[in-house]
């Protein structure tokens, strides 16, 4: 009775928390947005860049832990990360409330009812009845279990599990068990880690550390090493089995409270973590003080209240998601310490640099720096930048070098306190020493031949896209280096920036365009039938068109010429180079054409960031109506607030930032400093910059009908082009457009930079 | 009064053992020999391969920890290397007994007297009059302190204290503070960690748990952060500070005893390492213990029991060198786990390649066989196998990657429970798979240049040397193709194996020989004198000799064209291909010559292994006679049962099982299936074999003046050739020699192998 009472207090007390934040933009946070589906976001609670990520594991296969009902529950890990695809990485320290006996490990159980809201999830187990609902600090998780006052409540703390579990050893992308310890410190404290090597970037051993303090104490306890349980014993120590606890909580109460603190250095710097983070048992504070976070960050750009709440749901679940990674770890660096900050799980650069980045940037760009810092810090460290990194492990590449991007678009916007210095000779690693053993750890594989060849030659894997990457990435370096008046740094790269041309084969058609990114021999040659892997008996060929996507059979998926993605998509993915693929293409008209042809044909794959850029390249003909038009409706046809309502992996935000500068009118060309303009899907946004200095962006007379831009005031004059610097942003402002139901030659003649570093 | 009656107690009990001792072969190790001057052995006690190695640490700046006296001691590490050069490793968790408040962490004291045996320290602290005496099992040190009495009995554990720390942040080859916990967990527990980066090989942060019990209870404490003391505060968690603890022992008794359980993986794992090797608080079972587990190994050799009690101390402290390291670490990987045995400091392969693996395999080759696995698991896992690994991290390289020698000398001794396929493959990827990166971690630095040169031109650092080794490694993977029936392996291996000659410069001259190993660039072209470094606008030169042995001031002392060495060292050091050097040296004479110049002008250094084999060279002249003679007077001048009496750093026992080999007349030439015979320094040596067939090994009428073998008889048989096959050894049976005063023609026939695999 008094547990039910309880309950609805607590619901009451939820619903007076919503009433209040109906005026705050974390309201329309949905968490929920792209968890179905391709989308993987994580739909627990978390910090903006927050270390604890607690969320429910449905079995150990899902990327982000949770699965939609029916699926079972096996239990609430505290680590996860957003929006990824292939072998999940972490799910470590699993907690599962239950009642009866401690007889069994296996606690699963079907779902009732889930509630999720910005830091906030619930559900209730259909086996116990068990409500539990989850918020959370920075590196601290906060559980309270209501239990339905019948049986005895029971606690399960698992360090023993992770995601992506295989039965084979050491297969591929799985994540593999290393070790786990528990102990039962007091009758209300128990601590312990999981050691976990392996995921989806191949990383080495990490292991997260844990202190679990519950407010009553345990009045029996069961411990299990491997498939035995151990009845009376508190403790399991690391023998290389997975160990755990089941716990018997005393006395009368039906609600249970539990602080798990994280860390990735010690048990003691978890209880330390919860000690500073979350001293008092007090659910709702944790819930509001992390509210207070994100409201902090979201209530800098303001869009228009008029809006939608289906607009303000999507723009600010984009800004949220956004946030999500990569993880601030500073202090919790288990490698070196020193007074740097310190990030993990860059999920990764080849997917965040060219919108991610960039959306921080304008939001924050205190910690978009912090971010630099932490990526060259990595490379003084363990000797090159990551592309992607997570378990405090680089690893792994897919096509560039992105560290190069990331640290060029900060350059370029001239983010404060780098050294930009070090942040050259971290890029020129990249650029001049093979990584070798692992050529997709990190660093360029295939770099001895692009640097000998001027590209990467075909059987390497990747060689197409890695080509194309590497040639912007070049570019990115050349940026710097000008900068820093590093002359003949500058004129290498700037030459290698053009080595995206040596495998565009100018005469080849397909689909009535002409001139793609194709594969090329060492010697030179042109493949039209490539040979694949190295059977000597068999000399297996397979046929390559600018369509190609599969790899043969007998070749992983990810080691064919182009990654996730066709000559269709990379050879309009060249940043710094849209004008002379206008040329190569055939002039305007014929690149329109091809344009046309990309989106209309479905050639055009809105789930891959290769694409990111190609509904915008319009406007380098000088027909922003038409990339507006083209922007408009991909995102009508793929993005909808709803959990199937991203259309691919969300990849740490990349797809949700890319739908969050669109609706805004702005689009980033990251590593250059400027913004494409387009037509907003709100009438005003405003930029309260850190700088102190707002920035707004008004779009007068904006309806369903009026979605083009007839003319443009910066600061009250007129602004005729269909770009704005970053620089003009910082400046504070207002850039005022004028919106009508038919085209004109706004934006028509000045075009975007030709990226002329 | 009472703790003098039981310090004399443990003295007459100390010298029971050694009376009883008498009788056993560890009687003979004096862990001192080595200690001074260039050997740095560890003077500690250990287990064989033993994990945990207490010793004192005199400040932090020796190798093995330990000091001559009169330098004061800082403390007791628990992990220590032995035989190194370069930045120190380890010297982890340091405990040190004082009297007196806890006021003050710097407790370091001069020493009156230290006692050093096999499996035993003691030493009496000048300041406090304490005695320390330390034994230990496999992953425990067990310690005795005996207070003097008057003052309170304090005790310091410093987690925070490592050898081989430097005021410059990440300075190269300097270990480096990443953190630190402590924790008074009851009145007689302390437990914590150290996490250390760095050192010699570079290696990554690695972590040393500890869990301390004493037998008294503590009845004060004062933990310390950074410069901070905290009074009454049990525990400090790990902030990136160093932390610690200093401890008043309660009670009246003088003698206080403290294990320390040491773990890779956690605490608890530490805590149960006690609990499994040392339950109980007998200071003299653990030290019997001890002897017995190095008695059984000592007892596979047995050399003459007439021989000088100089020359067993030498032979057997010999073998105690051989197997300190690497060190026995299964089921204490915090990397991976599996069934396979994990073995670390490799501290290198490169160093003990030549006769501390041959010799390890000579006493017990199911160790050398985990050895061997150990390896080829790390390359499974870590992507390469090491030539140097310490701290569960690869690195570093100084020439070869001598795994394949390792696995190839396993592989023709036939040892049994290795998959050679899988080894073929580690092989295979350091030959094919440049390292990139760090090209001094793992693998073969250079790789790209020598498989495309087929030499490693200058101004890749360790040029020289590494063409040298690389093709020696590649007679080793062609070895273990041919073996396994990989004709086309076999075929390109065998070919490479040739390399050495595209640096053997035929018509170069010094000092009267001919043809030697010189810097080629690029181009092919031969450099007297050349370039340094990349300056462009000094553009440096240096005239190369085969006598030069210093890099230009401008370049580290590691980047030269050869290792700690010069050509007319390197020259000799190519143990595949002899017949060819001495034909392109102008023939038999020449050679001769040409090694007789080589060591009466001091062109030999007794200190390095590239010149191991040097001494033996003769045998292939057909004058082992010579070898002989050349060897005793090596080992006359340079080898001595004495602190200073190694030659050079012995290097992971590298130095000691030459010795050893010699002083059994058996010379391995490491990667061939075969020993060259010299005559012996002690009568009689017996292989007591792990296959049950003992070897004898006899020399008839050995004396000072009869030093040369007149004819041998092999099992009876008329035996006429200076060298034994390993097969012949593994049979069982007995060589006896007949020794004369002067030179015969045995052995001057039949030459040693041609390597021809």
């Amino acid at each position: 009775m008094l547990g039910n009472r309880i309950l609805q207090l607590v619901i009451a007390f939820s619903f007076t928390i919503s009433v209040y934040a109906q005026e705050k933009h974390g309201t329309f946070v949905d968490p929920m947005i792209g968890s179905e589906g391709l989308g993987r976001v994580f739909i627990g609670p978390a910090y903006p860049f927050g270390m604890v990520k607690p969320s429910p594991d449905c079995g150990s296969s899902q990327n982000s832990g949770w699965s939609p009902l029916p699926a079972p529950v096996t239990g609430f890990g505290q680590l996860h990360v957003s929006g990824t695809g292939g072998g999940p990485k972490y799910g470590n320290i699993l907690v599962m409330p239950f009642t009866g006996p401690l007889n069994q490990t296996d606690q699963a159980s079907l779902r009732e009812e889930e509630k999720v809201k910005l830091g906030y999830y619930s559900v209730t187990l259909k086996k116990s009845g068990i409500q539990t609902e989850i918020t959370t600090a920075d590196k601290v998780s906060f559980y309270r279990f209501g239990y339905p006052g019948e049986k005895e409540r029971s606690l399960k703390i698992d360090p023993g599990f992770f995601l992506g579990e295989q039965p084979v050893p050491d297969a591929r992308e799985a994540q593999q068990f290393v070790g786990s310890e528990i102990e039962l410190v007091s009758p209300t404290e128990i601590k312990g880690y999981s050691r976990i090597r392996g995921g989806w970037n191949n990383g080495r051993a990490y292991t997260v550390y844990f202190y679990a303090v519950l407010d009553q104490p345990v009045s029996g306890y069961t411990s299990w090493k491997g498939k035995k349980l151990y009845p009376g014993v508190k403790s399991q120590f690391d023998s290389g089995e997975k160990t755990g606890l089941l716990l018997s909580i005393g006395g009368k109460g039906q609600v249970l409270q539990m602080k798990i603190g994280i860390s990735f250095l010690s048990t003691l710097k978890a209880k330390s973590n919860i000690d500073h983070e979350i001293p008092q048992w007090n659910f709702e504070t944790v819930l509001t003080t992390l509210e207070n976070k994100w409201e902090e960050l979201f209530s800098r750009i303001e869009i228009d209240s008029s809006s939608a709440p289906e607009q303000k749901k999507l723009f600010y679940t984009g800004l949220y998601h956004t946030m999500l990674m990569p993880v601030n770890r500073t202090g919790e660096n288990p490698l070196w310490t020193n007074d740097q900050p310190y990030y993990d799980d860059f999920y990764t650069l080849w997917d965040t640099f060219r919108t991610s980045n960039p959306l921080i940037t304008l939001i924050s760009p205190k910690r978009e720096a912090e971010i630099v810092n932490a990526l060259i810090d990595i490379y003084k460290h363990d000797g090159y930048l990551p592309d992607g990194r997570s378990g405090n492990a680089n690893g792994r590449t897919q096509g560039g070098s992105h560290g190069e991007a990331v640290i060029a678009d900060a350059f370029v916007k001239k983010l404060e306190g780098i050294d930009y210095g070090a942040g050259l000779e971290a890029m020129l690693k990249d650029a001049l020493v093979a990584p070798g053993g692992n050529e997709e750890q990190e660093g360029r594989g295939g770099l001895t031949a692009y640097n000998q060849l001027g590209y990467v030659p075909y059987a390497i894997p990747r060689a197409g896209n890695r080509t194309v990457d590497y040639a912007y990435n070049d570019f990115n370096i050349a940026t710097v280096a000008k900068g820093l008046n590093k002359q003949k740094v500058y004129e290498r790269f700037k030459k290698q920036a053009a080595n995206w041309k040596n495998l565009w084969r100018d005469d080849y058609m397909d689909n009535g365009s002409k001139g793609f990114i194709m594969p090329k021999d060492t010697a030179g040659k042109w493949l039209d039938t490539i040979p694949y892997g190295n059977s000597e008996l068999q000399h297996p060929t397979f046929i390559y068109t600018p369509l190609t996507r599969e790899t043969p059979w007998y070749a992983c998926h990810w080691c064919g010429f182009f990654y996730e993605g066709t000559s269709w998509e990379y050879s309009f993915g060249i940043p710094h180079a849209i004008p002379e693929i206008i040329e190569k293409s055939g002039g305007k008209e014929a690149f329109r054409k091809r344009l046309d042809t990309f989106f209309s044909k479905g050639f055009y794959n809105v789930a891959n960031e290769p694409s990111f850029l190609s509904p915008t390249l319009y406007h380098w003909i000088g027909r922003p109506d038409l990339s507006t038009e083209r922007i408009r409706k991909i995102i009508a046809s793929s993005f909808l607030p709803l959990p199937n309502g991203l259309p691919g992996n969300d990849d740490s935000g990349a797809m949700s930032s890319w739908l969050a500068f669109h609706m805004m009118g702005l689009y980033p060309n990251a590593g250059q400093p400027y913004y494409l303009l387009n037509s907003p899907l709100v009438k005003q946004v405003i930029f309260h910059q850190e700088n102190g200095k707002d920035f707004k962006l008004r779009a007068d007379g904006l309806s369903a009908e009026n979605i083009y831009i007839k003319s443009a005031k910066l600061n009250g004059k007129v602004f005729n082009q269909a770009w704005i610097t970053h620089a003009d942003i910082l400046k504070g402002g207002e850039l005022i457009l004028e919106m009508d139901a038919k085209p004109s030659d706004w934006g028509t003649t000045v075009l975007p930079p030709a990226a002329n570093n």
